[in-house]
């Protein structure tokens, strides 16, 4: 027989881990994780890397202030790096799991199978929820080339013990100028290959430019217009080739994007998905009712991020307790920590710039500003789009040091519908990122 | 025969300089600045001590992250950061003057005498404004004691060509604290001497001691109760005496807290003022009608700091331009650059412990939370106060490495009168500091 709970959720990671705690103090809940609890963020996503990225950070403030106060710039130590980041990931599942455990949330570790629109079976055992979440997430995705199995992702690139000599990363988007921009900085040779001239697409391009001549200075090597059709194992490593183009790396790594990781059994149900995930109503109901789903493994037009996913699942746990509104997500930043940090958040800059009328664009080249200047950065920028009738920020692009701070600030700005004027008026502490505001529109 | 001005500003300070810009496009202003275009903060301040701060911070992150993953941490040059801190400052007063006359404004630097409610003299030649705004701003307070022309002022440290192999501060408020914290960093042997045991007053004592025991950590020597009262040239320095207490340093500075900069001429105008500056009603008026100061020359219960004292050089123009409201003051965070940052905003600890219905207090010590152990802190903590009768936030303390920016996000939320439900409700760059905002109420 079927062990009955009002909500089973398929995935331990942010999406589920929200929906499991709002839920928990009212509900009979079940979480099933196949591989790791707390999922792609805290165990091979964005908590390592950004553990990885510390050390980045501080050589390179270091490498900036020298001449200017310091000496004797430090290096990256990559085996002491990865011990200091496997010290966190090491916690995580264990932590993540008693987490929910404590809030009375039962716990299966398993793969999944969905076989029935309000049963899952793991291991030959039932479980039947009165409303199922799905909470996967994606997997990267591997290019469908011959040798393509010698590449490794951006989980074995968390997890390298040694850091290689050289190596290269096919795709230009956020995962491959992150993960590109650490190895380099801890003194590897780093290839990317990209199949166009262009790099994250998401973000515009004067940003991404500063972006990328950034990284070519540090060292990293862009191969454009290139598609690689065959990878073969070379004595020294890996082999990539396609068209005139050929490289050996010791180490290859494919960040073409990421896939929907959909649990068994849900093609069968009739849940309608498309290529690029589940496809929800705006209550994130898939076209089974009491399916729901949240965070990447969705079809949908918002950035696929931790706390987006976590919005996310606290939204659907809500409609579970008895809300009935729809979604309405308030403004995403994204960020790339890359070789410095790249941020946007709201209106595109070229929705923007297509509407004159509506929008007023202010670009600043910061790099010189006390702010910068101070820390010795080489390259800054910061954007502000603001929405005319509203009289209130509409967006920002900022490529700094500090992008995060100063974009989560226009992100309190937005969402709280303050005016650009009274944001002005604003005192802060001083001097410091947020204080620049009334000279950045 | 007098030149004849709309608004005449003595100070050429922060204070000085807003009020000047906002009222340069409609009314002929003349600016009168005796030393140095710009002020305190610019010049010997606010911002060289922050550019002096860069190094420490740069030298202090890889010096925890040593071992984390960072081989090697840097060392402080001494000349070299003074010649960063040179290549700033060298700048400043002759760009904020071109600055004013870009915007149309008259300069002169010179030692201003008032003579009437109207007039001022400066070298023999009379002006006359409409009206005159106070920005004079304070400086260094010297102890009352035999020998105290042998102590230097923080205006002096922050210009030191070499760093002193000893020297210690009298006085344990905000700029002994930030200075001591530079020098120790840059390896020098530096003692506190403090007439109380009590340092930072306008801070909460658990978030003071804790920067109080970082301090003492990296070399500081605190000598409480001591009571200086004869100060010597020695062979090798300065003798510090008091009771029982003696200590000799290489170099010795005043920082006992700082006293109102008075123009002459005010007292026999009867301008009325206090030993804590000139007293002012909500209009930032002088007891004569046409004079209004601005900014730390004030006897005010605010902080002493850059935006406050330009947000109240804008609100006395305003006042000139026609507005009649009294003046608002939104939320004034205050922020300590030291061995770790020290911020607050909003309502004392002390004020809401004393009004347990109305105000909720969460401390947390967010030392080991993902944050704070990315970039190795050893000592961080953040408290939120919340008013439980608007669910909004009312005040904040935080501890840390990155407190100007969480202050400043406390601060935005305040001023944007947003309840702590919706802030926890937004979508922030993840990971960073404001993105925790989530766990930290």
């Amino acid at each position: 027989m079927a062990e009955a709970y009002d909500v089973i959720i398929i995935g331990g990671g942010p999406g589920g881990l929200a929906a499991a705690s709002e839920l928990a103090p009212t509900k009979h809940v079940l979480v099933i994780e196949r591989n790791l609890w707390g999922g792609t963020c805290p165990n091979f996503g964005c908590d390592p890397k950004k553990m990885l990225y510390s050390a980045v950070e501080a050589r390179d403030y270091a490498a900036r202030m020298t001449g200017s106060g310091i000496t004797g710039a430090p290096h990256i130590d990559w085996p002491a790096l990865m011990a200091f980041k496997k010290r966190y990931t090491d916690s995580v599942p264990g932590g993540t799991e008693r987490g929910l455990q404590a809030q009375g949330v039962t716990t299966i570790t398993g793969a999944p199978e969905l076989v029935s629109p309000h049963t899952v079976r793991v291991a030959g055992q039932r479980y039947r929820g009165e409303a199922i979440i799905i909470a996967t997430g994606r997997t990267p995705a591997m290019p469908q080339v011959p040798g393509a199995y010698l590449l490794g992702t951006s989980t074995d690139f968390l997890a390298m013990p040694q850091l290689p000599h050289t190596m290269a990363f096919l795709g230009a988007g956020f995962v491959s100028l992150e993960l590109a921009n650490i190895a380099a900085a801890a003194g590897a040779q780093v290839h990317i290959i990209n199949h166009s001239e262009r790099a994250l697409r998401a973000f515009p391009e004067p940003a991404v430019a500063q972006l990328r001549a950034l990284l070519i200075k540090r060292g990293v090597q862009f191969h454009d217009n290139v598609n690689v059709t065959a990878i073969a194992a070379a004595e020294t490593g890996v082999r990539l080739s396609g068209g005139d183009f050929s490289l050996t790396v010791a180490r290859a790594f494919s960040a073409i994007g990421r896939v929907p990781a959909l649990p068994n059994g849900l093609k069968a149900l009739g849940v309608a998905a498309t290529v690029r995930g589940l496809t929800v109503n705006d209550h994130l109901q898939t076209s089974v009712p009491s399916i729901y789903a949240v965070g990447d493994v969705i079809d949908k037009p918002q950035p696929k991020l931790t706390p987006v996913a976590g919005f996310e699942g606290r939204y659907v746990a809500r409609q579970l307790l008895g809300e009935t509104s729809p979604i309405a997500y308030p403004a995403q930043p994204e960020i790339v920590f890359s070789t410095t940090k790249l941020a946007q958040v709201g209106v595109p800059v070229a929705t923007a710039q297509a509407q004159p009328d509506r929008y007023a664009i202010v670009t600043n080249d910061v790099t010189h500003w006390y702010t910068y200047n101070r820390v010795q950065e080489t390259d800054a920028s910061v954007t502000m789009i603001e929405d005319k009738r509203s009289g209130q920020l509409a967006g920002a692009v900022v490529v700094s040091t500090t992008a995060d701070e100063l974009i989560n600030t226009v992100t309190l700005l937005m969402n709280a519908g303050v005016s650009v004027a009274q944001a002005k008026e604003g005192i802060y502490a001083y001097p410091s990122v947020t204080s620049d505001l009334h000279y950045l529109i």
